[in-house]
């Protein structure tokens, strides 16, 4: 780590001068000023990726939702809640090279959220009406001009994982995708490990359980391998 | 703070040996393994009143949602996350003198919620059925049988403050309300402090804004008082 922080101050880590995103977190999509969509992301995993690159040397721009996990230093963070929002901060921060897109983005936001607390009178049930949020994935993926060179997708999957993630891979059009397994019996969703399989052109690449720090490791020395930067052993 | 914890220690003060229930914190209602419906309420208020009941000697039972203010110490902690699994929590402390029922519960759940993750498929939009979650303050006030001598209320309103929150304490049959305004401006949802109106037989009472402790003090001194403990100066 003391390696990783003078490499840093000194400019030469192996990503030193590349731009690249990381996104995080959940988003909140509010019902009214008081109720709102959650998911469980803690964000644990994109924060251990921002870090991972940062310690490659790369400029890291780090766009989070309201997420439990302590924010990383020595990065550029772009704090937002809803879907809308971060899909307007990633695109404010393009161009970059590689794109890392691990935010749990709410597919869809409450169409008919409302300004005040709606109230249970005499029974009656709220309809909520939804509607589909900005795919930041596809977007970013599909840019016909300042397309990074590498955008990468994850997957929260709770069956059939490598089908559903290589179909996600081909409909979004992105390079990889990282695929988990977030069923409650896992732990992986809020805890400390993850298990991936990475979806590219070449197939699915199980990797072995691990910490998300290591597994944000990995995939940052894969990041640098495919943008050509000279990783050292 | 020294002559309560030795109150507490010497089991003196004015609540000693009485057994009064807090619930606190916001609940969370799943949509599907990763999404779930929550709300803004941080558990500050209800920690605070736990605190300075526990401080007047009670035997606090603390109903807590998935909040993120610290756990008391010195009360019995009952973790819950769902509306309906607070409800249960609720009855199973029965029997307790008073109850303060200052958690923002959910007053509905997804009726539809799935096991599996819903996916975004061809874009279309998913339908949340709704179903009425159980009353837990209208069920402890109007019980028959075992009724607590003091059920108090909270109001978590964004208009109408007042006339809002003195239709609630009709409608639910309790004692008191305690109500607030959590419209965003007031920034007292997640703040520091609280600006509340207690709704009683006697009509509307302002309290001055104040740290949440402070009004949580005064509550329980009131909570004392009308248990019939002898307070003194």
């Amino acid at each position: 780590e003391i390696i990783a922080a003078m490499e840093r101050f000194f400019d030469v880590g192996p990503l030193a001068g590349r731009r690249v995103l990381v996104t995080s977190g959940p988003t909140h999509e509010p019902i009214d000023p008081v109720r709102y969509i959650a998911n469980r992301s803690s964000g644990a995993q994109g924060t251990a990726i921002a870090e991972a690159l940062r310690d490659l040397g790369a400029e890291v721009v780090f766009v989070t939702g309201p997420a439990d996990a302590a924010r990383p230093n020595g990065v550029q963070v772009v704090e937002v809640q809803s879907a809308r929002e971060m899909h307007e901060a990633v695109m404010g921060a393009l161009p970059f090279e590689a794109g890392v897109f691990a935010a749990a983005v709410a597919d869809w936001r409450v169409a008919s959220a409302s300004d005040a607390k709606i109230k249970k009178i005499g029974g009656k049930l709220p309809v909520l009406e939804f509607a589909e949020n900005p795919d930041i994935l596809r977007e970013v993926a599909q840019l016909t001009d300042g397309r990074p060179a590498l955008v990468v997708g994850f997957a929260a999957e709770t069956n059939d994982v490598v089908e559903n993630a290589t179909a996600k891979r081909a409909r979004k059009g992105c390079d990889w995708i990282l695929a988990n397994d977030v069923s409650p019996a896992t732990g992986i969703m809020g805890g400390a490990e993850n298990a991936v399989v990475l979806i590219s052109d070449g197939g699915a690449e199980s990797w072995p359980r691990a910490s998300k720090r290591a597994v944000a490791e990995k995939l940052a020395g894969r990041i640098a391998e495919a943008l050509g930067a000279v990783v050292r052993a």
